[in-house]
């Protein structure tokens, strides 16, 4: 598999990451009947490569993966990986509770089409560090695959200690870590301790904090918004791998304004869940990338009220 | 489906439902070299069952249910479902992330041979109180069939709301709550709200305080303890129908002490989710049901000085 | 100091408990200008030995410690020891962030009276086991008089840990918990583990888990609604003293009733802080003991509406 | 009060705050018979402002607030006020749970010569948004001084909105934020959001992420290590203000290394809060600022294999 959009990318601060950039957690469109938008889906493929994007997250939380039946989910990455057709990076959630569940549904993605696989500490289970790392060991043995660690405490109710991942990356189980933490601290710490392993990389999922992140060494951005704008996150990341902090600093405070989408919804009536994918899908609806904001049952999709302020946020930020 | 055990129980409070008394998590043993213990597991069954036990709660937390591929989840509940021959009900878990997927997984369980259902609330997902209501709703008008809701927060993070518990029961939606929310306030003021719902259960899961449950009226209990008490657990049942309230907290005490078993485990080597279900099963190698106290990787079994130490507690509580 | 009625009670399952009974923790009236209502704080103190209370838990968050200044909570404590005139026990709490502070404060509620204090884990600070038992012994090393410990993490942030609660009921640095952490498994452990401590008492702080309580052995109750109904929890009290468990779990029901007051202001706008304590204080309005049911600043009082809705419990109850 | 420093500095990203720069929170040196070192605390002083700080944050939780006595707290801020000697801003934390002990305890901070008060959500009590924000008009509207929102969910347990923040701010209520709370999300939302508002600051409370947080248009810092090496934050924040973000970021690593000091202490026998304050004051004995690493009681002191560690990094970052 070559990832021939890697050849362009010169990373600011990363001994040789294989995977870096701005590589989305795509959305899954589905139609108001509410199956998978397969042409919606593809159109979105061809939105973020268009925009620059160096590789697709698939199955990740934006693309509502708990929600996909198996069947959705085989769907969903067969779909993106015959749009993508080789040209950027497959990067594939084995979202299960524990490691043989992983384990079996990581091999379905790997025959699917997986360049590397996105794993979270287990959940639902109540582990301890050393059954976290023992999970990640594990799985790497089975599927021999590039895996990335998926650090989100928010939905795992884990913290993925640095300490952990320090060792894991050393040992060569994990690639690299996707880290939606929310904790700052830890990931310029996880920076540091893993500056000289060659080939690791560093991805944060925060849309409004990139600047800072890649000034702190980060490798690439797996941005939510970055469904919406995908070229406004490539502007943000040339300029950060050039040395132009104060346009990335503007490219990104003009993001965190279109982020601002996610907080139309209506909190009495929107889940957190709903709220913030629910603005990706009724943004790029109004930006005419498919044709419906549902949302995968029992989630509820925005209003017209909430879309009509959603447009008024892309008009200003220049996206429509 | 006959419940011919439920002719015998004179339930305390309760309005004529129909389900209760004691309805154990079955534990899922496994061989030394990691596999599921098919002969093991029959042992355990008939072991409950001549402990008096009312139920069996299959594919629970005790279980191992998180941890178990698709292929031993139905190796499992084919198993019990043998060994039980219709002699007491089986109320199975069909424990997945969301909605969809739940109803593809009770589905099979239903086919499997399950009378009723355990559902969580979504987890992993972000949710509201309106999207965990219709995800049960969506379920029930699924599947049609008896469903529990499992209140399970310190796994799901979600505490399944009083208001919400009472409003599902009155449409039909669930027969009944599992309570392991470790609330002991909203358990009773669910009691309170639901006395007058005919065929409703509430049971709690905590196995230290059965006696004050059921004088506040609940109708059953889980106890993963009851995999090695159950005849235990069934007399502080019987003594609270009688109302020999005395007894009942005596009986509680005594299986208090035989909860010990759980805090044996060295908590900087074994996780939280292994000491517990580690106890039970090393307790129940020692009676003599299984071989191995093997747990499903990646949790650790408990090593031969805590199997002493636990041979000590159950000899003390007169199981040994 | 005396403590008469304590001649009056036996305690169904206690080693001699030096305290024992029903000790609500005395609200803190303010009049519509904002200040300390003397009189209604005397006439408050009349209803709660009138209705049978063996004990005034003074200056608890009941009480609104956290937000009298330092000249209040002398008045109140003064102000209560005058009204008491020597016939309940009074025990004081001393409310301050962390050892040093609570040792100067507990000094002056000793001097203006107190029999016992009450004393939380240190909160604001970030402490770990070995500095939360330091905090007590220093605490008792420094006073020299009864200390409960106040196990209130949904304010402290702290669980105080069963094993250090045993620890420091052996080593005489404390005499009893009052338990407001709603973990009924830990309150039942704590009762078992300090069965053997002659004079030792364990309260629970919960207003609807009263009967479950004293069943499994503990020796008083703490209950703010108390402040409401006291000679309701007396009722209950005796009931399972004299091992009557039916009258003492239906007592339990109608006092479960009673507290549904407090769930009905306006979430929205009062807080949750404001909603039981105004709920209290509003059906004590309504029952004549004092003339408004304003809150300390910032707290917002219930309105009209909800004065209405808590009159209709009080008199569906029997309390109007 | 004139801030003469203040001239000297030129704010990358700021409408003309009041307040910017280098301002660390005061450690608070005691003897090893557990006195305030008064001396010492006079050191501490010189020390930081030699090393270029352009305020002190006396009072904060690195100054071990809420383990002093009144007196104590009296004795320092006397002690630092008479130290500086006018030469730069004294912020000093009015710590108490709520709104009238705030106001008490500001009024008598302002007497011994704050120029600001530093003021968190209410603690211990439960309180809700509007109750936040009228605490911060009622101490406000009572003092009438410069007041900071310090924002430290970790002690206090509740989040202060960025929307609450921002209507104080328009208000006048607050002057600024200081911003402890791991949340960078809503730290850059805040700085967005406050960006037009003339005179506004916000500081981050976080050691190694200071870069970003300048990136992003923050206009101070309030380090905890910053009183181990304030000219490390002073030559940070210049390069962040001449825009030479690479030399910053360099810094910040550099810092960032530092601050593994707080890592060096034994989690089993050092609490958290023990651990970071310990590191510090340890950093500082080997610097020869004072004498003692004491704690307030009952926090434990670092020992001597810490201490040594702790000087292993001071050497490796050039600070020994």
């Amino acid at each position: 598999m070559l990832h021939p959009q890697k050849k362009d990318i010169l990373v600011a601060n990363a001994k040789n990451p294989k995977y870096s950039g701005v590589i989305p957690p795509v959305v899954t469109p589905r139609t108001a009947a509410g199956d998978i938008d397969v042409q919606g889906l593809k159109n979105v493929v061809e939105h973020l490569i268009n925009g620059g994007v160096t590789g697709l997250f698939v199955l990740g939380s934006s693309g509502e993966v708990p929600y996909l039946t198996n069947a959705e989910r085989e769907l969903v990455v067969g779909t993106i990986r015959e749009a993508n057709a080789g040209r950027v990076a497959l990067i594939v959630g084995a979202n299960e509770q524990t490691t043989a569940r992983v384990i079996e549904e990581g091999a379905k993605m790997i025959a699917l089409g997986a360049d590397a696989l996105v794993v979270t500490t287990p959940y639902y289970a109540l582990s301890n560090v050393a059954e976290v790392e023992e999970h990640f060991r594990a799985i790497h043995e089975a599927l021999k695959i590039d895996i990335f660690a998926y650090d989100v405490p928010v939905r795992t109710h884990v913290k993925l200690a640095v300490s952990s991942a320090v060792k894991l990356a050393k040992e060569g189980v994990i690639v690299g870590v996707k880290d939606s933490s929310g904790d700052d601290v830890s990931f310029r710490q996880l920076l540091l301790a893993t500056a000289d392993i060659e080939g690791f990389s560093v991805f944060t999922g925060h849309e409004v904090v990139v600047d800072g992140a890649l000034l702190g060494g980060a490798h690439g951005v797996v941005p939510g918004l970055g469904n919406v704008d995908p070229a406004g996150y490539r502007r943000l990341f040339d300029a950060a791998v050039a040395g132009d902090w104060a346009t990335a600093a503007a490219e990104q405070n003009r993001l965190a304004d279109v982020f601002e989408i996610v907080y139309t919804p209506d909190s009495s009536r929107v889940s957190g869940g709903a709220a913030g994918l629910g603005a990706f899908k009724t943004a790029m609806v109004a930006m005419g990338l498919f044709d419906s904001n549902a949302m995968s049952a029992p989630m509820e999709a925005l209003n017209a009220d909430e879309a009509t302020a959603i447009k008024a946020i892309l008009t200003r930020t220049g996206l429509l």
